[in-house]
């Protein structure tokens, strides 16, 4: 099975791509979708579209996990990426894909069993868990591929698509 | 010229067409897309972006004017609203339509001269702006319909799409 795991953002939208097959799990591509500063925000919001739509039609994923959104105090910046959100969810949705949605500290309890974990961490662990180098770069890339991992490790009967 | 009013939601999503002719404007339709609570997110999301390629593809607008969002108190309901209103300016976006926004401050402005007018006024001023028999229904369409209005008595000069 092809997960893909995104990390919902506006400047920068991680993404990673994961085969699980039994009990292993494989990085296959991960990165992230960058949109400029100078460009207007519906632009920016038509190049995320794309850009799902190019990796989705690249790696066909059966499942898409991505990451719940919470406001704290900054919610100013917080449309702009809610509203990236929407898009992110609607290709996938066009695509057909069924979608998971997980919150940081459910993907920190997947990851280290700790649901506070810190960044430091849950690098290390994405590190090790796919048998890879050096941690993925940007940060994104890897909250990407963490979310997938923590979707290739859930029961999903437990879980429904959102 | 024909301009695409929006006012952005989740649950449900005003437009109002209106044509506008020199100094004269024209309410050509009006409505909401609305999805149904049963439903999943993604599918919600879904319907919107297609009924909205629907209009755009049924009037050809030449402009699209929407409400700019705010969070006030309550941030969670918050959010979905921000992810449906990335598939409206997506689906815009993707027609090729300039898309302008304003503030509800912006709007009442426009309409009554006022930034503090209330509903009752609002909905008065669209019925007879636009010449109707009566207020538009539902409130969402209506207010679709003053966004459209207030866009259309804006020097758009000043003003730069986003």
């Amino acid at each position: 099975m092809i997960i893909l795991g995104i990390d919902p953002g506006y400047g920068l939208v991680g993404f990673g791509i994961l085969e699980k097959n039994g009990g292993n799990i494989k990085a296959l591509d991960f990165g992230c979708i960058s949109t400029d500063k100078g460009e207007k925000l519906t632009k920016r919001l038509e190049i995320i579209s794309n850009c799902m739509h190019e990796i989705i039609d690249k790696w066909h994923p059966d499942e898409m996990a991505i990451e719940k959104l919470f406001f704290n105090k900054n919610i100013t910046t917080g449309i702009p990426v809610a509203q990236a959100r929407g898009v992110i969810l609607v290709a996938a949705q066009e695509r057909g894909i069924p979608i998971f949605e997980y919150t940081p500290s459910n993907i920190k309890m997947a990851l280290t069993g700790m649901g506070k974990a810190d960044k430091k961490q849950m690098q290390f662990m994405v590190k090790t868990l796919l048998g890879l180098q050096e941690v993925p770069k940007p940060d994104d890339a890897a909250d990407a591929l963490a979310v997938a991992i923590c979707h290739s490790q859930t029961n999903q009967s437990m879980m429904g698509s959102i």
